[in-house]
């Protein structure tokens, strides 16, 4: 069972083909083991606010990076991001919207809203997985998150 | 001759060894020929913003990424970033930080100032060149930015 302290990436994704691929690239660098999985908006923000049934989690103990779907049940991507960009300590967490979406609406309105990074998901299966393992290489290896743990 | 309306990568960068050793790093993937140096914080906020030398520029034609030193004579890093950030059209930029300092109050003071994402710059020569040639790969190439030009 996933220890809820103790998360690298939280991955915020309704599609579960799309999580397996994204756990499939993430474990290439073995980056795989400390991902949470919210499969809703609102599950995303229950667990950085530590609210809800996450409450027992500490709130001061953030993971390195959240990958973000943009289209999102319940809670949209966009309103996902608002929030956490409107709160002091989570506007601190590095998000990467990871979309199928290139229109520049989502784009744009994103870098509005203060995202760190916009992937585009690639329709080609191997682009997918290559493009993921990198990303999780970039944030979780070479970037300095703000806090260090 | 650079043309000023054709920059993918700003670099603000005074050090002139590191300057060699990220053009060398962002060459790796042919992604050097595109690279405006500045070299303290004064110029960079004139290029971005279209003044004095650069008034000839286009204001809206922005680099895909700026790579910003974090130590930087005249306008220090943070103080760029703060101006940067503080602009309703410049904020959209990607500023990835990459810095020798690895202290928490310049991690964090970067990430509330809105900075996209922070690189510790390697002491390692061979690390110092993989891990720029790994952030052009993936801010020029994998990053969707806010303009498509």
């Amino acid at each position: 069972m996933t220890d809820l302290n103790n998360v690298d990436v939280l991955l915020v994704e309704d599609d579960p083909n799309d999580v397996e691929l994204i756990l499939r690239a993430l474990g290439r660098h073995n980056l795989a083991d400390k991902v949470f999985v919210a499969i809703d908006g609102e599950e995303a923000l229950d667990f950085v606010f530590a609210r809800g049934k996450y409450s027992s989690r500490s709130k001061n103990i953030m993971p390195k990076v959240i990958f973000l779907d943009i289209k999102l049940p319940k809670v949209n991507g966009l309103e996902v991001l608002k929030a956490l960009k409107s709160d002091p300590v989570a506007k601190l967490i590095p998000v990467v919207a990871v979309s199928s979406s290139r229109e520049e609406n989502d784009v744009v309105r994103s870098y509005e809203l203060g995202v760190n990074s916009y992937i585009v998901k690639p329709v080609d299966f191997k682009e997918f997985i290559d493009s993921l393992d990198e990303a999780g290489f970039y944030w979780l290896l070479l970037n300095q998150p703000p806090n260090k743990k």
